[in-house]
């Protein structure tokens, strides 16, 4: 049985809590816990700060990205230290033992419930590290696992940006523009729904569709003229263009 | 029994076609198909051009944006002619009958079977003209409908571009990003399918997370720095700073 001290009491650490609490081939040891006055939560003793630390197999960083050095600068000196960020690289980790990365790709909101089993979880484990530990750990949280640099993390979150964050905004700027014409946002939602199925099977290309992609100059006109605010033309323009690109290549 | 001409064959046409061919309260009269040698499909009449088109209650335009004027020009001296574009004003309706607009708001595609009848339908008619041919029309086709003018149309039409092609084209840029680091795609499909299950239920600024909603400067940058492709990067300094600045509201 591997044990862990899990760190941290955000959304993905109360995730793996829960994960983890009680599970065959993993053992919270610790739980560094900022947020509860009880010192025992479903039999794992949990500690307010982490000078009361005890040595581990692991330590999961479940923290804001700026907290890993400093947090990890204070882990006793063995075990695996692991962070979970997709925009840190795994040598920001400072701790004097060796070094690895769980990174769930997801965005995680704390009031959900999330299958964390089916989340991608993308491994990297520092050079001469041998990878048992971070795999048994890894398969305890995952069936979905791919093996990537520090350097592939980061592209990988900046795609995740474009594909969650900005997406989100483009819904806002949807719901907008109903707002400001007495519409009912409720009734794009199907259509969310489908542009998001829809790429579950087809490429991004072979899904789109739409005045840019029928090269339609008029409506693409029409359109942007209807749009008052600067920031949603350009953003309009700047988009539409892509699409029009895009066909010519 | 209400008679419709059904004119078209694309993705809509189609569609309209088999929910319509065998209707306990709407009949097609007749099919304009310029895609088929048939002259008879499912019991029902079709013809290549509008010459042979016989009068009926109503004729559904399901044919490009463009073709609305010319081919509602070529109709019968009576009936009510529906045209089913997001983005052409009712007034763009040539006949001597009366006007009338039903919108689906979905992006179709032929090979997939969409359920009709949960697609939001925005419904519209001219001036005078009794609704009640059009909204029998409406209740064989779907149960989510909603009274729009024809300037609300065109935003309507517009939030979707937002909602649904750049939306798709975000998507696009992530598998981009994917492909130039070999990552794999896929991983981002719960992601995005997340994304869009989430604002089912939260509003678009309740949903959003990422760097530029926690104000993440270092990131940020760091992340622009990564993206080589000058449009792309455009994308991302807008996006990130319309999502900066909904902060500030």
């Amino acid at each position: 049985m591997l044990t862990i001290a899990l760190i941290g009491s955000g959304n993905l650490g109360t995730q793996l809590f829960s994960l983890w609490k009680k599970h065959p081939s993993v053992q919270i040891s610790q739980w560094v816990n900022r947020s509860t006055n009880q010192s025992i939560i479903a039999g794992v003793n949990c500690i307010p700060c982490l000078s009361n630390l005890k040595p581990a197999d692991a330590y999961i960083l479940a923290v804001p990205d700026r907290s890993i050095p400093s947090v990890s600068a204070q882990l006793p000196p063995s075990g695996l230290a692991i962070h979970c960020s997709g925009s840190i690289p795994l040598t920001d980790l400072e701790n004097n033992g060796s070094q690895a990365v769980l990174y769930p790709l997801q965005s995680f909101s704390k009031s959900q419930n999330i299958n964390l089993s089916e989340i991608p979880l993308f491994l990297e484990v520092a050079e001469g590290v041998k990878p048992t530990v971070l795999q048994q750990i890894a398969d305890s949280w995952s069936y979905k696992q791919y093996w990537i640099d520090s350097s592939q993390r980061q592209q990988l979150h900046l795609a995740a940006v474009f594909a969650n964050n900005f997406t989100n905004q483009l819904y806002y700027m949807a719901s907008q523009i109903c707002q400001r014409n007495a519409l009912p946002f409720e009734a794009l939602l199907p259509l969310i729904q489908e542009t998001a199925q829809k790429i579950q099977y087809l490429t991004p290309i072979q899904a789109q569709t739409g005045p840019a992609k029928r090269n339609d100059q008029e409506v693409l006109e029409k359109q942007q003229s209807l749009l008052a605010d600067a920031n949603e033309k350009k953003i309009y323009q700047l988009l539409s263009q892509a699409i029009l690109n895009q066909e010519d290549e």
